[in-house]
């Protein structure tokens, strides 16, 4: 009997920036923890960066994942909107890449077809969907219900040959 | 009589990061160090965003600088461009961030004002002027020569007051 492997999966922004961790065994699936690092806005944006990163950095020591999952961020047309998610996904990709993890990526629409089914559908349902994939599952925010759903994500993909470059 | 200030311009890049380190005391300013660190291209996002993190983090152990200074980027068309360079950027200002240095930002205008006295200016008139305000400089790659254009930028502002704020 193998291990069951332990996911962390990271919905990245620069106010927000969830996170959600599953663990998978064959095509179980077990709720272990969730939240969301806060970075205050009040700050300028380099001690914002460190905020995420130092809050980042706590979980992934406490709750040692053993891979993680990052959204392929959706580039919308609001070129500010989109550097300072970058500035915020940079942080998210940098903090398990730095403590040994393999980083996966996915799109917005493998996500939603990972845990509702198709490949559209709104915010509530990928929440309901989380709820009844992760029955114990609880989070404090929307951010951290979005990083379990990409966790799912990665455990439906992790089997696959270079799930890497699936999706 | 006061210590002169050691300052870290950055030129974040995902394939290219450079830094430029300068001295300024008073009016007088001096050449200490450039350079360039890569990521490899053939390696996932996440371990060259960690590439950047360890060489930059490297160089702000090796020289020991006291402020920094990052190009606010220029927000161009291409969102996928925009996003890229946003990861970069987002480890540039982490960097010195965790090493307790202040991280000032400044717009590509300010840096070619500081560097060549006007707002507007091709890269070929900054790298020139580099070489007349920074005689001793060599720099390997124009990402590092465009690092210490920001140097020198930071260095003509930081004298006034909430000078994060001014540009």
């Amino acid at each position: 009997m193998t291990a069951a492997i332990r996911i962390i999966g990271i919905d990245p922004g620069l106010r927000n920036t969830g996170w959600g961790i599953v663990e998978t065994l064959g095509s179980s699936l077990r709720f272990v923890a969730a939240g969301t690092v806060h970075s205050d806005g009040t700050l300028d944006l380099a001690s914002r960066l460190a905020q995420l990163h130092d809050g980042l950095a706590e979980v992934v020591h406490a709750q040692q994942p053993f891979e993680a999952a990052v959204e392929k961020t959706f580039v919308n047309k609001d070129a500010t909107a989109t550097l300072k998610l970058g500035q915020a996904r940079g942080i998210a990709m940098l903090v398990p890449a730095r403590a040994g993890l393999k980083v996966a990526e996915y799109s917005p629409n493998a996500v939603k077809k990972a845990v509702i089914g198709v490949g559209h559908g709104d915010k509530k349902q990928i929440h309901m969907m989380v709820k009844v994939l992760l029955p114990k599952a609880t989070f404090d925010t929307a951010d951290a219900a979005d990083a379990l759903a990409i966790a799912i994500c990665h455990a439906h993909h992790r089997e696959s040959v270079a799930y890497r470059f699936a999706v």
